[in-house]
């Protein structure tokens, strides 16, 4: 019988703060897990999917694992197949990089099964492709740190060019996840309409390179200054009920910074502390309850060093 | 007979790279000086101003050295006056800073003249009163690196948040200044009546924060590979005869990375060192004259650690 592995891949922020389509993080929970085993017919078949409430194909043409795992396959020039059992484990279209999970989980599998032929960076673009299956265009802010872990800044796209960000030890973050649904293609279609003042890009140029100056200073209230957003956020914070009044009190309550989980609805905060990510999050979880009567998930700890890895 | 004192205030090279409105750097010369000493008079009298080629007013609410010199007067709250004599010894118009260099030194020598009673972010914004004579507008790339040296970063105008960005020792800088003029004026309309796609803020993004990562590694090949402008570059290059020519040929010549200073016309390279940059330096003036039939000055050095002072 074939070795069997299992991979754990963690969910991701992106679009973080000032960085849409460039800057991503890895959280330590959620995360999808993947079984995977080599086969000798070629090809990916995905045996099956749990915990989608039924809602994801197993054609892994269409299913983000199979097309990552296709692809490692396909680098690798491996004759060999992939049998795999896919079981999510958090949610859909969240804005925490559910797509982006499964898509690492797959590259990373099979470049484990077949002996780590990948870089890195191959595997990221490998995961990439599931990534261009689920949205229509390549974009690698969740994958990238969803395969390498930590703070991973994506400096182009092609030729791709990701780079890992420091991570100061006291920064932790908390995601709160309403129970509602924000379409990512809608909330992409918004965006791409969109005529973007000239003074709105100048701020988040501003704000997004002092991200990464407070990085490598470890300067969490710089940090939390540069999470602003004025180029994206104005737009989708519509699509997400009681944001408004949830970024007021996530700040008001102690957040460094707060704003949009990748397309949403999930929202997250930067804090320095455990015991602030707890408080933040319960405030932004009661603001989501009275402004908008919606019940939520809550996620909070520390940027996870890790990336997709066998479990 | 009151104490005079002499400032130098240094050249610069703003929106650089991917970093329009929010990047500069502070060039080892050329520069302005500008004279000056305390009176009993309030107010700002402008004595003299040579070097200009008759052009500049020596009306203290017409002349950037006046409007920032006086700024400082207010911010401090001094019933004295100051009188200049403003020695500019860098070309108008060359996308070098010239307003930034004049106001910079106004705003410094009057704040030693008076006993450093600002702040050097209050100086900035004293300095930032002439930059708005001059433009128009408020901006700071130019005057914070000419009052601060190093490469200095602006965060946010409202409030003014600038930070000094690590500069790698073996970093050079190379900057051809042709004989020609591009307005300002012109140069900035152009942007405002820009549609900028979100691809090309995306890519700007990655490449600015990629800029701030790479000045902290001290990885000059990364700083060369993010000097890529998709917004305004391709803009402001068709006002600058032989810019796709001198651009190519820097780049052959070994520069690191290649784009427009401030609005133009001259032309900065990075290199590795001070060979280097001499090197591309006379090729891309050589390229200047072929391809465009201009001459051109040349200046090539470190970014300067030292920002306008007592000479």
């Amino acid at each position: 019988m074939a070795q069997r592995i299992r991979v754990f891949a963690p969910a991701t922020v992106a679009n973080l703060g000032p960085g849409f389509d460039v800057l991503g993080l890895a959280l330590p929970r959620p995360g999808d897990e993947l079984e995977a085993e080599l086969s000798d017919r070629p090809g990916v078949e995905i045996v099956a999917v749990t915990g989608d409430g039924g809602v994801l194909s197993t054609d892994p043409d269409k299913n983000v694992v199979g097309c990552a795992a296709n692809d490692v396959l396909k680098r690798a020039g491996s004759r060999r197949g992939l049998r795999l059992w896919l079981h999510k484990q958090m949610p859909l279209a969240s804005g925490l990089g559910s797509s982006g999970a499964s898509s690492a989980a797959g590259a990373v599998a099979a470049n484990e099964l077949l002996g780590r032929p990948l870089t890195p960076n191959e595997v990221v673009l490998s995961a990439m492709e599931g990534e261009r299956a689920a949205s229509g265009s390549p974009h690698a802010d969740n994958v990238a740190p969803s395969v390498l872990g930590g703070i991973v800044l994506v400096r182009s796209l092609e030729p791709l060019e990701v780079l890992s960000l420091p991570v100061p030890d006291s920064l932790h973050v908390v995601v709160v996840h309403p129970h509602c649904e924000v379409s990512t293609a809608d909330a992409r279609r918004l965006v791409k309409q969109a005529h973007f003042p000239l003074s709105a890009i100048v701020a988040n140029l501003g704000s997004l390179a002092s991200f990464v100056q407070a990085l490598h200073r470890g300067d969490l209230a710089l940090l939390g200054r540069s999470v602003d957003d004025q180029l994206i956020e104005p737009l989708r914070a519509q699509l997400i009920p009681g944001f408004s009044a949830v970024k007021k009190v996530a700040i008001k309550a102690g957040a460094l910074g707060c704003s949009i989980a990748g397309s949403g609805p999930s929202v997250f905060a930067f804090t320095a502390s455990l015991a602030s990510a707890q408080d933040v999050g319960a405030a932004m979880q009661s603001a989501f309850r009275t402004s908008a009567g919606l019940e939520s998930d809550l996620f909070a700890g520390t940027v996870s060093h890790e990336g997709a890895r066998i479990v």
